[in-house]
């Protein structure tokens, strides 16, 4: 990793405050840290200075200010914040939140904020209510708003453990068969070089984790709760297994408690961490429904897991196959949708299978994979890990800048990272 | 039925000669017949003044003529010829054989035989094993030539009975489950009103024809042999219930074996009988597969079964879906596929979705519904039949009339048959 300066207290405590202030998804929030950043951001809602969609966000809770206390019980159990400010932070991954919910353009599989005001209008139901697969069922460019914080445990790095990463995601109440399936997928990821990504729950989740770490790889788990929280409190001892080699995080501040509605707003970080969302079992109506909907919006691969006819556990995978998602059978065709996260950020909307990479030669490819997601490498470092000779590397590398894919910097090379618009 | 006069003895011995002299597929000799008639057709293969492809087809056995013995064993088993010249031949669901078999376009999954020839002359696979589902698999046009003749055992009027028509096929070596789904499946159609078509091979097949008798509908075997022998011989009582109600078919002379290729070569003739191919059950290789592209290759829909990736025989099923089949997991689902044969005919190649039926107003789709496909009707029995006032009906035929759908002779009303080119 580059050896960037650590982020000031100050932005610590912002950022902390922030996290604390506002009931996620909050795109007025986002946008106004995009726009004056986090120390400014954090001032103008303690004074009240804000435009009326954050003074909405931030209204209940904008006096209570546990920021300091919330670091210390987050140090307290092993767990620290993680921001934008940090390197670790995982930018290319939640790009696309930031394109998707902040900016203009996105997909056709996200409702703009005004349609949901309006069929959230005229709707009965409990909008905490898991949601059905209907055409309701999309997020809103709101719902997708970035994290302003991410509360993490374990060794693990977001920013690159989400360069190669799947999400494994389905029903808590599993069959036999979907819980193989995880444990296998989970395990085929692994020795794949994938980390894991999932939710912790029973079932699916948990089977997925498992297989992840029998294969002795890393596997990131997304709580709806507060990090300081086990839950489900009998997943204790997965939780510190997943923290031991991987990363177990929340948006949510140390205490928060797992409310209903959370489950589904922490599935939109599942989904943008990974490089695509595969649905092993799911019923109807379910959680991971959403969980795939919210990776559809992100322009991100869905990949479903068939079962049989019979079984209803199976028959969310058959609805999501049915409406376009990837009918997988194999590790290896899971691996051939799930690509790194980077390349997938810059596909154009209607194009979904353009890459900035296409057409690069093999040498400039072999290059371009061998750079992490964030970090400076010199070149014969690059050498090194492409298996290409100095002679070669150059060449490739000039290319690469060419394309505006990678640039050079105190005497490094290092992606181009998309920055949001 | 229209009392159209029955055809010539001339005309039905020259089939039965044609229909024995040649290894079908055919198309050489269907051109021939489409041109100057199958009398002729039969007299100048007698005498060997035919072109080089038919002279090739015919090579082999243009001495012998037994014509007048298989009509008479089809006699004695109670089976009888069914010719082109005959009411109640399915010339609605074989215009597809002929358009694509002997007419100049076609979908592109269907390889020109030149291609077919270059292919084969590089292949050390046998010939007769079953296909693979490589782009090899593809039929050739001549792979799809239309039968020369139909003998049949049974009351059913093939015409009719193909009318709403869909192939479910699979599996010998079914699992429970695939049997399950197959009877369901079979039982659901038969309850909607569509007849089922398969092979009567062990397994998806047996269960779909079962699943329609024990619903009471009418079934279709297409047998891969004589019409005089029961294959398996175990189905003898089955294929005896299939003749009951509906149709026992071949388009192979009495007393011809049931020979490995001839099973493959039989699958175009299901799949061009049925409005849609559903696959319920199918190992990678299988000759289910090659009913599916046959069924591709006519431009009618390919639907498929999912199951457990961990079921090998799942596997065909899945890779189908993978490569664009609808994945289906209830009745409801086939139904909304699989519509009657002759609008799914006049689907422009690109545009599957538009029928010639599109736009009409709601009286005259009940007319045009209430129409058989090959049988005039007056206007106070479309009244009956259709549910309409007498005063509703007359407009909706010219409706009808106008959009080319359908013609008056005779006092009465009647389909217009697309005619082969």
């Amino acid at each position: 990793m580059t050896a960037a300066a650590p982020p000031s207290a100050e932005v610590l405590l912002a950022r902390a405050y922030l996290s604390r202030v506002a009931e996620p998804p909050t795109p007025g929030l986002a946008r106004l840290v995009l726009a004056v950043g986090p120390v400014e951001t954090a001032e103008r809602v303690r004074r009240g200075t804000v435009p009326e969609e954050v003074a909405k966000e931030t209204a209940a809770r904008r006096d209570v200010d546990r920021a300091a206390e919330d670091l210390a019980t987050a140090h307290a159990c092993g767990a620290r914040i993680l921001t934008p400010e940090h390197g670790g932070w995982p930018h290319w991954a939640f790009a696309a939140l930031d394109n998707v919910a902040l900016g203009r353009a996105g997909p056709a599989a996200v409702r703009d904020d005004v349609e949901r005001d309006e069929a959230d209008s005229g709707r009965i139901a409990d909008p905490t209510a898991a949601c059905p697969t209907s055409a309701g069922d999309r997020p809103t460019r709101g719902d997708l708003a970035p994290p302003l914080a991410l509360w993490v445990r374990g060794p693990g790095i977001a920013a690159q453990l989400c360069d190669q990463a799947a999400a494994l995601v389905g029903a808590r109440a599993a069959t036999g068969y979907g819980l193989h399936v995880a444990g296998e997928f989970g395990a085929g990821l692994a020795a794949a070089g994938f980390t894991v990504v999932s939710g912790a729950a029973f079932g699916i989740d948990a089977a997925a984790h498992r297989g992840a770490l029998a294969a002795g790889g890393p596997t990131i788990a997304v709580l709806a709760c507060g990090i300081d929280r086990s839950y489900p409190a009998a997943h204790e001892a997965l939780l510190g297994r997943i923290a031991a080699t991987g990363l177990v995080l929340s948006e949510y501040p140390p205490g928060a408690v797992p409310a209903r509605h959370r489950f589904l707003v922490r599935n939109r970080l599942i989904a943008a961490l990974a490089g695509g969302t595969v649905v092993v079992e799911a019923a109807l109506r379910s959680g991971a429904q959403r969980t795939a909907a919210d990776a559809q919006a992100l322009g991100r691969p869905v990949l479903a897991v068939p079962g049989a006819v019979t079984s209803g556990q199976s028959a969310g995978c058959h609805r999501l196959i049915r409406d376009g998602a990837v009918l997988v059978t194999r590790i290896e065709e899971v691996l051939e949708e799930v690509g790194r996260i980077g390349f997938h950020l810059a596909e154009e909307p209607g194009s979904l299978r353009a890459r900035p990479t296409d057409g690069l030669g093999p040498a400039a490819t072999l290059v371009h994979d061998a750079l992490p997601a964030r970090a400076a490498r010199g070149v014969s470092w690059l050498a090194m890990e492409s298996g290409l000779p100095l002679d070669a590397v150059r060449p490739a590398l000039a290319e690469l800048a060419r394309r505006g894919l990678v640039e050079f910097g105190g005497g490094r090379w290092q992606r181009v990272v998309e920055q949001p618009p």
